[in-house]
């Protein structure tokens, strides 16, 4: 089976954990058998892999995320990069284009598309599986799944299909309505719109030379800025008229508030913390080396990342949005391809991080205009290279870099860990030049 | 008028902002009139030289606190250091001693002893004054200061005084009885028992002599590891018949607990911190560099520091004590009287500090037997000296120093701050041997 997996946002709904440039999606909170945590992404991941091995994973993302996506899926999964946000048609032709074309695989061949961040279990992976060989035995142009409603959410679209059945054809699509007509909807049967749907590949390719004027892949990759914003829906789905429903009945979370989220946690605790006797429903999601003491409290979730400390009723998150906006904040952490990084300090004229190189991995070969810096290597061992000259380094090696000068370090086996000290009168993420390196 | 501040306990109650080495009293959380923060220390200290700019003012502590001291309220107070806990009449009798021996304050004069953690305004240290005058005229051998009770409080012990005038003869003294005992002593006008007295210098000195074997301040200070534990009321107070009771009606605050100690915080946020508009009777006292978003509770205080974060209902509060006391932590920050440092990063064999030297001073002349370290300069400018090798030094150097070799830096006009980097494969705060340094 081929899938698409749109991962889409940033995720100031969970902040301090998500942020502008890490998702929710890609917030470890999951236990795993072997005592650790995943992300939904990885999660999302291995349970498409537990059900069909051979299954083709194609990322639908903005390039913002590929550092954190192979960070966390590794090499193997294909990535489709948005080179900027134009809603879910063109994000859905593009990555289709990118299979046809990138990865050869065939117009007649199904696809399934779906987010990555629904909380689901095995069951709903078999559904996609479905949903892919009804797309496959093309009786409809388009097959979409209906996950049986068990409220009258106002949170999604609904679908009304013609009958009962399993797969049906469906009879119209509703947007997001108020409780009363949702409810009114299911009275009529209708399923929550999940945005999971199956067709053959040539099918949407078919739609995308319709509506936009392009070649191929990276014809559609180079003029996408100037493509229209449309969604699948509007574009596609609601105007199709071979188009069935296969209805879901299993596991189907929205992860998309802290309560929603903690709902889906296994255990009340993910880091250090305490939760008091007194307590009752409080959940604790902690990625900072400190403890959390947390007494006498109902209903509520404190999360904490080095971006900082949220403390709400779980009612309350869902309201959480406009008090992010309002914060003007510095990254703090952040996941690469090649490790990761936090801040450590923040001063006028210096800033400290904790770098940790993975091992097999390098940085860029890079210089800085406007700020000298210090690396104090405090474990592992590997190479740098500063203005062409190789040297070892192992823990206890200090490395000072002038402005201007290029430099990188490299983790052959081991992983590195760096405290570097950035000095400068204006320090900014922008201050980088990056270099092809000759080895 | 000369006073004792009693400084005693290490403050679990409030942590994360309490620890083993800092207590309550040190805490910044009272607004200043220039817009910044000030400690129960600070506070009492600044008002006590409103009241009476001429008064000496002896801090009796353990050696823990003096750095602490020191970096709060200079160089002119006088500090008895208690070499050991010995409960407060061995503590009185030492920083009594002190007075004579060491200040040269005669035994006829009059010296006021009050803890230093109530909250109190001007007219308590009006009311210390008038204690100090009436022990002057020694109309009685001790004179101690009744609290007018709010309610019959199982917290505090309890003096009856004969009559109900401003001044009275003690009829006697009540431990700390339950809410019904309680209310019953108030019915018969008791008072009160804040560890709040006055004597003549030579009064004590007596009593110190009839219960412990010493000669002077020096001879007790050398013994006071062999002498008993016994409280002041215990040892004194309650067997003297010459005794009277002057009664407090003004403000008295106990700051024990987050709850009593919230409730003399000015505004409801201290450090970065939002209040959500679903919230009600929330406080915020954050002295981490992140921000604090809280929404949708009741009744509730977040408090966080590099140890830690504590989120609790305000009347749980009191019951903290336990949950602390299961923590194993490491302290991460500290004031020294040279500055202060703060913990950044901990890892298996290296561990990173930010330390801040004021102006005008300097740290130990020092080594380590097993730690290498790294001083990387990130402003001010100064000198160091590593193994009797002195530099000028300005943000951006880096100093290495490996086991063993003597180290200092020295601030002579501006203030330092350095990212210092431990490598070793066992790091202790007490690998370190002092030196003297001769310049």
């Amino acid at each position: 089976m081929h899938i698409i997996l749109l991962s889409g946002g940033s995720g100031k709904r969970l902040w301090p954990l998500s942020n502008d440039i890490r998702s929710k999606q890609f917030i470890k909170i999951f236990k795993t058998e072997d005592g650790g945590y995943e992300s939904m992404v990885q999660r999302m991941y291995r349970q498409i892999k537990a059900v069909d091995t051979d299954a083709t994973i194609t990322v639908a993302t903005s390039k913002s995320q590929i550092s954190q996506l192979r960070n966390q899926i590794g090499e193997e999964a294909g990535i489709s990069v948005e080179p900027c946000r134009r809603d879910t048609f063109p994000a859905i032709a593009l990555a289709t284009a990118y299979l046809h074309d990138v990865q050869g695989v065939s117009e007649n061949e199904p696809v399934v598309v779906c987010p990555v961040d629904p909380y689901v279990e095995r069951d709903y992976f078999e559904a996609l599986r479905d949903l892919s060989c009804l797309a496959q035995e093309g009786e409809a142009n388009l097959t979409v799944m209906g996950i049986e409603p068990t409220y009258p959410s106002e949170k999604y679209g609904y679908v009304i299909p013609e009958n009962t059945d399993k797969v049906s054809v469906v009879r119209t699509f509703k947007e997001k309505p108020d409780a009363e007509t949702a409810a009114r909807y299911i009275e009529q049967g209708a399923l929550w719109n999940a945005g999971v749907f199956a067709y053959r590949i040539g099918y949407v390719l078919q739609k995308a030379h319709e509506l936009m004027d392009f070649t191929d892949y990276d014809d559609l990759f180079s003029k996408y800025e100037t493509v229209r914003k449309i969604s699948f829906d509007y574009a596609v789905a609601e105007k199709e008229p071979k188009i069935q429903v296969m209805r879901f009945a299993g596991q189907w979370k929205d992860m998309g508030t802290w309560n929603t989220l903690t709902e889906a946690m296994e255990e009340p605790v993910i880091g250090k913390g305490t939760i008091g006797d007194a307590c009752e429903n409080v959940d604790i999601v902690n990625e900072l080396d400190v403890p959390i003491l947390v007494m006498g409290l109902k209903n509520a979730v404190v999360a904490a990342s080095p971006e900082g400390i949220l403390v709400t009723d779980k009612e309350q998150s869902s309201y959480i949005k406009p008090y992010v906006d309002a914060m003007d904040q510095q990254v703090m952490f952040a996941e690469k391809s090649w490790g990761s990084f936090q801040v450590l300090d923040v001063e006028k004229e210096s800033l400290t991080i904790l770098v940790t190189l993975k091992p097999g991995h390098r940085m860029n070969y890079h210089s800085h205009d406007h700020r000298d810096e210090v690396w104090n290597v405090i474990s592992g061992s590997g190479r740098t290279i500063v203005d062409g000259m190789e040297q070892n380094v192992h823990a206890g090696d200090v490395i000072t870099m002038q402005a201007g000068c290029r430099h990188t370090i490299i983790s052959d086996t081991e992983e590195i860990r760096l405290i570097e000290v950035q000095l400068g009168k204006s320090i900014s993420v922008h201050d980088k030049k990056k270099y092809a390196l000759e080895e």
